[in-house]
């Protein structure tokens, strides 16, 4: 027998609307994927940091815009000069930050020689150390090196209709020649935001990565 | 009411065996961990290929036993010459092959200049080319070179414990500080076999393996 339930219209008896919810965010969540986008070592810098690799009273140029509005890849490039070795021509990314930070593989870790561990960008108290080399001059980090977390960036209607919080932390499937359940994601929401994952180079290496590959939500 | 059922006993009436079945295989294969193992870059030869690398005569001569039984490290060494870069140093693993078989990562495969499929160990028809330099000459392989499809030995009793077969595609989850599941990975049966998963340093790296790591199969 139905009944008319308020809000919703009439239902047949005994319909559980809260399964009927969760069903329908996970249709949803199917539906709505997402670019998957591969980062290869980058940094961050402070304003100071930046005077002493490139010179007094000099800035962040832009080169190109990068998938995140406002931020850009520079057109000035560093080099890390680690205990085991060095990586030249590494992308500085702006525009500046607070605190500098390095964003490393556990590939470029190895050849660096370091031990930076697995942290959420901006939470880098007590990671690993590095030189920063520059043409003016260098930079010695007590800490802000780490293996950057992967993380998809969404604004917050993206994250309605994901059924997400910021801070959460979800199973995103990437498919392709060998396709990955990355567990433990972490969901960034901000307006500032534009909806992408962001993997590193190992993760994009062990999924067959492809550029243009777009992930879903799974349970 | 309850009612004989034959061969297993008084059951409730209405019981779903099957489901019990099926409940009851999952809970076993959550139960049976395996070790994972990190393979590095490394090649299998065919008795031609030692000869033309190591000289007339010469065979591969044991270093230490790998955890198939059987197989082992050699104490010879090889250069793999790609048309961007060398990889000197590089493992052979022995007994020797029909055919060689040379296995890189795609971090290696960017190294080398070079675009090697994903593939089952074995399967090298039209895979990637490169030259293999010993001491004693050089072997210029049409095809043989992959990254191998990440997969799991296993005994015949072990594959019943987990309900799979041979050729069958599992989930695995490999637990640590960035949990993954991988999803296609190769079930490998043969009572020759020892049960371990394979896997190699990218996709180690993106799971943040730590030598020791259990995986499970998963639903």
């Amino acid at each position: 027998m139905d009944r008319p339930r308020e809000g919703v219209g009439r239902l047949p008896a005994g319909l559980d609307l809260d399964a009927l919810a969760e069903r329908v965010v996970w249709a949803l969540r199917g539906r709505i994927s997402f670019e998957v986008e591969a980062s290869g070592r980058h940094v961050h810098l402070s304003v100071p940091h930046v005077e002493a690799l490139f010179g007094k009273g000099a800035s962040l140029s832009p080169e190109r815009p990068l998938s995140q509005p406002g931020q850009f890849l520079c057109s000035q490039r560093v080099t890390l000069v680690g205990p085991k070795g060095d990586m030249r021509n590494v992308a500085v990314l702006g525009p500046e930050r607070d605190k500098t930070q390095v964003e490393v593989s556990m590939t470029d870790a190895l050849t660096l020689g370091i031990s930076p561990p697995v942290r959420d960008s901006g939470d880098i108290r007590g990671s690993a150390q590095l030189v920063i080399r520059g043409p003016n001059g260098e930079v010695r980090l007590d800490e802000g090196v780490i293996v950057a977390h992967r993380h998809i960036h969404m604004t917050p209607d993206d994250a309605i209709l994901l059924g997400v919080r910021d801070g959460d932390r979800v199973r995103v499937r990437v498919p392709g020649d060998r396709p990955v359940i990355f567990e433990e994601v972490l969901v960034r929401v901000s307006p500032k935001y534009s909806l992408a994952m962001h993997i590193d180079y190992d993760e994009a290496n062990a999924c067959g990565y492809r550029k243009g590959v777009r992930g879903n939500i799974v349970p």
